[in-house]
């Protein structure tokens, strides 16, 4: 007897490829662009203030900042601290560079580090996710803490089944504690998973711990895939037909 | 500068009450009708094996196992075991009691204890979130497992901002850990939750960590409030129609 007799209002899980029963996403990049978000952010932020700046160039620049701010966490050197609080220091760390910008309040820093929980999706993103929800246990699995992850879902509309979120396993990927961890909280084997993301490191690392990988091109993140991953596509909505969940 | 200046497209939290912004849902009997989608599980499986037995009987015991069976574990004195398996277990227990039902084989048993991850929700529940999510981070704080939660939200189209299951907390309500672990992760005071139940012990114990709390009517669940709560409710729309929701 198959359990899709006795449950049966939900569609089987399709047969192609047959052992991907979820699939995760990387957030930054990968879901959502940070970049012209934060840029439009802080512009209104400027205009706001009567403040001038080079703020897509500060934007990258406290991007650049991610990976050195996470390393001494993910390797126990920090206790843990979650994205608000690195963001914020890391803002504080770039601003002296960028002139007037200097000119944000305690309280205007504070607002603009929170503008990392209202960032857009890719526009491929809502519909594919649509179409992958039919199939396919959804969610993404992020660098963010929990409450980030929650914002981000509400904002863009997101239809996630399960979010994780980097406070949920206090470290950050690569670490495999991520990885597995999500794993055992899906009751799936590392095969069972498709991990998406648009960067080389965590799709490696994905790998290495036995999940599926794809990586996807967005404009601001790796420029191409330097292993070997089961899918490279443009898009989600290339995904979903790769997956033929369309 | 108010946030929702900045971060616009949002619609602002509600201002009554004022200081709600999450509100979180017990799953078994509050949120899911265990006891008729169970049977009807049971039923069915005993149709396709031709056994014949009280099934609504069987089911009502078997939930009474429940209490009994998470205590060891929330008193650490059974290492963390999710509920797939305590189910399995007080299913064998007490199917001796129940006749023929004791022919259900092995693989029948592990089928029908996966039945406790499709539950239909209360008919009011699915309209109502629909509701409250627009003013409310919204999701379920359960006993079960994060995998569990997965599949109601999946199998009752239920649009969760997150869930949260006992395996991230590695212990079961009322322990105080997963009230407070559940608001760390939203970045909230407890006073900015909502606990909803149709039980007065995880109410009681949700407001003594200071949540605010809502009693919600349910047939199979505790008769009457036994305590005083912020809100009494007949179901989540009347929740929705006293928070203004609609």
């Amino acid at each position: 007897m198959n359990p899709l007799n006795l449950f049966r209002r939900r569609k089987a899980f399709p047969q192609t490829p047959p052992t991907i029963k979820a699939i995760l996403f990387d957030t930054f990049g990968t879901t959502v662009d940070w970049q012209s978000s934060m840029i439009a952010h802080a512009e209104r932020l400027g205009e706001e203030k009567g403040i001038n700046a080079d703020w897509p160039g500060l934007i990258d620049a406290w991007r650049a900042q991610y990976q050195p701010a996470i390393k001494p966490v993910r390797e126990g050197k920090r206790p843990w601290t979650g994205f608000d609080t690195l963001h914020r220091e890391q803002l504080d760390k770039i601003l002296p560079k960028f002139g007037a910008a200097q000119r944000l309040s305690s309280v205007d820093r504070d607002l603009l580090t929170h503008g990392w929980h209202y960032l857009d999706p890719w526009l491929d993103v809502f519909p594919a996710l649509g179409h992958l929800k039919h199939d396919y246990i959804i969610g993404p699995l992020s660098n963010g803490t929990t409450r980030q992850m929650v914002d981000l879902t509400r904002w863009g509309h997101l239809p996630w089944d399960v979010v994780f979120g980097a406070d949920m396993f206090r470290t950050y990927k690569p670490d495999k504690k991520i990885y597995l961890g999500a794993a055992a909280f899906l009751s799936l084997e590392p095969a069972e998973i498709l991990m998406v993301a648009a960067h080389n490191q965590d799709l490696e690392a994905a790998k290495s711990h036995g999940f599926k990988t794809c990586f996807v091109r967005r404009p601001t993140e790796d420029p191409k895939p330097t292993g070997t991953y089961n899918f490279v596509v443009d898009d989600f909505k290339d995904l979903a037909l790769a997956l033929k969940a369309f």
